[in-house]
């Protein structure tokens, strides 16, 4: 695989430009704080290619449903992430020839991404039909210090003339989403104002009536002294500008520097939306760009300090790891409670949706181990407040008795999904909700958090699995029919092993939770529960191969032709662009891991011979077409001794947008499986895993690095951890000591001290 | 269940106007002769609630797809039935008010469908705003002797005044589809013209360019006599009109007789469409109304010669069998071999498209038996036709060799359907096309159709499902997994009992055909493909329970909670209306016939104890929510001598629409489950059997009628058949000799005479 931009340790480069990968680059370059996020499209105008995309946290439309045939339950609505106000924009003309990369010709053009800084940066010199010409140079930043801001420095420097140049910065709310079902506009304008070098636009979405106001300001420059400026206000329905026409001398630098602040009602009562913004803006303004970049650039440093991973002599590698790293905190920082992790992230509009069973699966370990518990307890905390719609959900499904099901998209807590066979039977993503709450407690230690919010979810979650399983008199067994496991290419099935198994998981945690008796504020499961939950324990049904220790993804599994991926011909894959649902369903082929993510979840349950067998069972079957798979498959391989299985897996899912595999970056980026990146090294390679009364930590090393290191937090406890060729060094940076076992050795790493193991056992097998 | 109109032998009855019965009434009263047809929508305008639709055999419009998620082998679009110009149409106005019973008082209605002579009559008194009250009488036809003729008559007598009264008959071609996907209009104007008391419009579908000239000409007459007038004409896009004034005298009857004829480039070369259709016109014009109607009763009385039932003592059941003996004539000839049955045939759009497998499995047995052999051969030849469509469609689906894979819903061979799991799973339609094959045969004894026919259809079709199936290692056995029975509230289950039978039938019957050598013009299987037939015949799995003879409708179905349909509260059902689709999949509910389909179509392969035994099994479980199903029940129910089940379910499906029990007859009529009510007498009531070497015959009759007659041909004989509660007579009309089986004792019949056989045996048990 060609990579599409340049390596770097801590950049993303484009260097000149190609238009027929704009949109790849508008995605990959993309900028976000969390709180909103923005496309790396141009400042100027451009004609070519190009998916314009600005995205708030938490603002969505109920865009009507598109169904073949509709059934019962399905939801009215898709939730869409909507695509709002352009506050980028500033025009350029010169003799009326407006700059538009599309058009004139471009002499230089370089893009950069700094991910250490968070900045995106752009350079380009172009000349005019006139033969004049321009260097234009532009920094952009989402501010990470106050999500509510953002501000770009857009400088033009006159190369051969000096004459008069015309700016427009503007704010532009005539948004459309690509992906409108019924090409209809979500927006309506609430109000809006346009004076001397500010104004703000606000708007509102239809139906759902969420009010978006975003404010700007703008100052004007040559080089360190501000001019003075008689901007023309104009405006029109949905739109705002200013424009003016400056004499700019031949080799000077002149620099607009534009302020936006963007509130929403997702964090504003309606009232003060709009004065928030023009406050904010105001602000920032004040200031200056230089103390926004330097408040920003403080945060990601805070950021990177825990967050951050180093690999020496694999620049792709390093490169692929920050830029996941980057773009994860780029989509969530934890501190709205009201906002999740969509696919997409603030980096396109495909999928819609804020929360899928991604987040609990996926984003929430690297949150767990890289930041504050506050910001993986407020994952948990979404989940929380969306109980009753999760309620409501299971009830309209026939469930009784406060079962819930959480969607497996949404935006509010209510289902946005409506393909049957995953809205209503791609349900282990209820069992995900209870693992991350155990999850948690066994990483911070938090059982606080059980008390108030995690036992009411865990017991509506336990309640309506033991109701989705039924007696089957033929197997004597509790069975669970018509399901769809991780693997979505079976649909329908019954007794899928994974989902069964975390069911069971669940009833039994339901059980223990329980044990710890509370007060009657305190949610608990009646004595009439408990005795048939533990019935039902009794007797589940678990598919499996008799006489072995593999585990059967679902009940007829080995009618199936029993052959491998590489039976496949290359022109036929990805299976799912070439072959018919039907075909790919009853073949054998697994698109992302199923038995093998129980395995992942649930490693302690099992000896190293199973997870092998397994592992050598299913390995061969995976098509790997879902970006959370080659993940898993690669901490699983790392795990079993594997190193350049697990290296070569790690390579495929940590630069799949970076050199777009799957020839679909232009759509945005796969925010949730870069969590799965990050997994590998810290999970896989590594080798450390947090169990609740033990830390086990099992380091491998692919052969063509020199060293890795990383920090975490466990149990509040801050480790920096370094592999390399032959040895493994663990920091202790918290103030306690941390028991843990290094190569089923169990060692004391005192705090503030470093412990070194000369192993060998770190090279590669 | 309340009857919806009146009861009576020969006519469905609606007495005083209901406007909340109107759309049902439209689709009930709807009338149609094989090439078009028409709502039993007003002449005169009607502002109240209404599906105006009036449809054209065989011209259709590719309407985009809709759908959740795009499956690859999805087709493009859907074809749709197309509404066209409304050529009924008569406006009337008295003093500047219009006529329309939405608005002026109505002093008696009476609607009749006249069954007998194919004839929708109308009668009704209004009283206008200004106190003047006329009566209208209105006979409306679809000319039974040519179908590309209609006419009506519309009388008008002022009552109670002497004056002006203004009559406009219209074409009006700027009709939608209601059901178009994305409100897309779906014509264009080709041509019109308008003259006095003539005129024609001539409209165009867009993308698939049929032509369908609709031509009228009328005129005016007081009683007897033609009258001279001086209409004013007048036209704008996609219509035309003449309109004049009249002084009418109070007490006579003035008669505007409307004829059109409706021509397309189904039938007629594009230049010849408009001069067809206006030749056709003039030519009944000129032969006046009168002669029309004569031919027209003439044609019915040849049909209900041959295809009437007669059920004394039980006039509800006398009537309903009428009923769907009429519509199924109206929608089907087999003149055409382009044309097809839809499953509203002409009195609505819903489900579009013109064949479903309810052609071959419910229509052709009827046609069989009540028409001449060309009718069900001329089915046939529709899907020879699109062999080569089949054989596209299963290469999509990674097919290979020729093998054939008819669509599930078509207009020309291509699918329209996109639900996966119909779309590609449920392919047991496939086999219902070699078993009309083998049933044509068998009831006309016309073996020269195999020759050019029939064997490249068997081959093709065989090849696929030799193709579909896969060896189990782990069952030893070859499986076929991934399908969707004709019950289809089971979705991508594996090994379906019927699916299989049938399949291994189909191979079995392809085998059989190939023994026959040919030369090499005529299409043979290969020796090794024979090779390969026979070695999957020797070792098919299929799923029943053990130590009984029960046949499972699928692996795994013992898996699920059984209950039966009695558990179910009222409140509930239908279930489709009720419960969310994976409640339905996992429950054991059958939505339809599925295992007693395949006992339903090899009767002959299984003993009395098996069939009551699967009876017994499934019967119970079955929820009968498709039109389809009640009629396979009832035949083996009478089979089994379970009379009064057999009459219940009878009553369930013949009178489905007529008294509405599934609150959808506005939206057209059930017609291809109106055959499976036929056959109910037929082969359920009556017993009859026509096996390639026998013909058997077990006549049974419900306590609560008297007698039932019909006539069947069978190789070509006519047979009358009169069965009381104490006798059963056979009349052979035909000109040869008959051997058949009655009470399993072997008869001849010999032709010209007539075998009566006194016996308790027909009574109910």
């Amino acid at each position: 695989m060609d990579n599409l931009f340049e390596i770097d340790d801590w950049k993303i480069i484009e260097n000149g430009f190609d238009p027929s990968k704009q949109k790849q680059a508008e995605s990959i370059f993309s900028i976000g704080n969390g709180g909103f996020g923005q496309r790396a499209n141009f400042e100027e105008q451009y004609s070519g290619p190009s998916l314009q995309g600005s995205y708030v946290g938490g603002v969505y439309y109920p865009d009507k449903t598109r169904f073949g045939w509709w059934k019962n339950g399905y939801p009215e609505y898709f939730a869409k992430v909507l695509n709002s106000c352009n506050w980028i924009g500033i025009n350029v003309e010169v003799d009326g020839e407006t700059l538009d990369l599309n058009n004139q010709i471009i002499l230089s053009f370089y893009r950069e991404l700094d991910m250490k800084q968070g900045l995106l940066i752009r350079r380009f010199r172009v000349r005019f039909d006139s033969g004049k010409e321009l260097e234009v140079e532009s920094t952009r930043l989402c501010s990470m210090a106050d999500d509510e801001l953002g501000a770009l420095c857009y400088s033009v420097t006159p190369l051969n003339f000096s004459g008069n140049v015309k700016f427009t910065p503007y704010l532009d709310g005539k948004v459309k989403n690509h992906d409108s079902n019924y090409d209809e506009f979500f927006w309506e304008e609430n109000s809006q104002r346009v004076d001397m070098q500010k104004g703000y636009l606000s708007l509102k979405t239809k139906k759902t009536q969420f009010t978006v106001s975003t404010a700007m300001r703008f100052s004007f420059w040559k080089e360190g002294e501000m001019l003075t400026i008689h901007p023309t206000i104009s405006s029109k329905d949905f739109f705002i500008e200013n424009n003016f026409d400056y004499f700019l001398e031949q080799g000077s630098k002149y620099t607009l520097k534009k302020y936006i602040s963007i509130t929403s009602t997702v964090n504003h009562p309606d009232f003060s939306v709009i004065p928030s913004s023009i406050k904010k803006v105001g602000e920032a303004y004040v200031n200056g760009f230089d103390k926004l970049v330097q408040d920003h650039v403080a945060a990601w440093n805070t950021i990177w300090e825990k967050a951050d991973i180093k690999i020496d002599g694999d620049q792709a590698a390093q490169q692929a790891i920050r830029f996941n790293i980057f773009q994860l905190n780029q989509t969530y920082t934890g501190k709205n409670e009201k906002l999740n992790i969509g696919p997409k992230g603030f980096t396109g509009e495909k999928y819609g949706g804020a929360a899928y069973w991604d987040t609990e699966a996926y984003c929430l370990p690297f949150y767990l181990k890289t930041a504050e518990p506050r910001v993986a307890r407020q994952l948990l905390i979404y989940r929380y407040n969306q109980l009753d719609k999760a309620i409501e959900n299971a009830q309209k499904l026939g469930f009784k008795n406060g079962a819930a099901l959480y969607p497996m998209v949404t935006m509010n807590g209510e289902e946005c999904h409506n393909e049957w066979e995953i809205t209503f039977e791609e349900i282990h993503r209820n069992g995900a909700i209870v693992f991350a709450i155990f999850n948690y407690i066994r990483h911070t230690g938090d059982e606080s958090y059980l008390v108030q919010f995690g036992r009411p979810v865990i017991f509506a979650i336990a309640r309506f699995w033991v109701q989705r399983f039924n007696w089957s008199e033929d197997k004597k067994a509790f069975v669970m029919l018509g399901v769809t496991g991780p693997n979505e290419y079976e649909n329908n099935v019954n007794n899928n092993w994974y989902t069964s198994y975390l069911a069971r998981w669940c009833i039994d945690y339901a059980l223990e939770v329980n044990k710890v008796k509370m007060d009657r504020s305190v949610a608990c499961l009646t004595d009439v529960e408990v005795k048939s939950f533990n019935h039902l324990l009794s007797a589940i049904y678990f598919p499996k191969i008799e006489g072995s220790n593999i585990f059967l993804q679902q009940d007829g599994f080995l009618d199936k032709e029993q052959i491998t991926v590489d039976s496949i011909p290359e022109s036929q894959r990805p299976l799912n662009q070439h072959w018919t649902w039907d075909r790919i369903l009853r073949s054998i082929f697994i698109k992302q891991a199923d038995v093998l993510q129980g395995i992942y979840l649930f490693e302690d349950h099992f000896d190293l011979t199973t997870i092998k067998d397994n592992f050598d069972f299913y390995e061969p079957k995976t098509v790997h077409e879902s970006s959370l798979s080659p993940c898993i498959h690669s901490i699983i391989a790392a795990k079993i001794g594997r190193v350049e299985k697990a290296y070569e897996l790690y390579l495929r899912t940590s630069r799949l947008d970076l050199d777009d595999y799957n020839h679909e970056a232009d759509e945005g980026l796969h925010i949730t499986s870069m969590a799965g990146t990050w997994m590998v090294i810290v999970e896989g390679m590594a080798g450390i895993r947090v169990f609740s009364k033990s830390i086990k930590m099992n380091p491998v090393i692919p052969k063509n690095w020199k060293q890795y290191q990383f920090k975490i937090l466990v149990r509040n406890q801050l480790l920096e951890i370094r592999v390399t060729q032959n040895e493994c060094e663990i920091v202790n940076k918290g103030n306690q000591d941390i028991e843990l076992t290094l190569f089923d050795v169990n060692i004391l790493v005192k705090h503030g001290e470093t412990y070194i193991e000369k192993s060998s056992k770190t090279s590669t097998t």
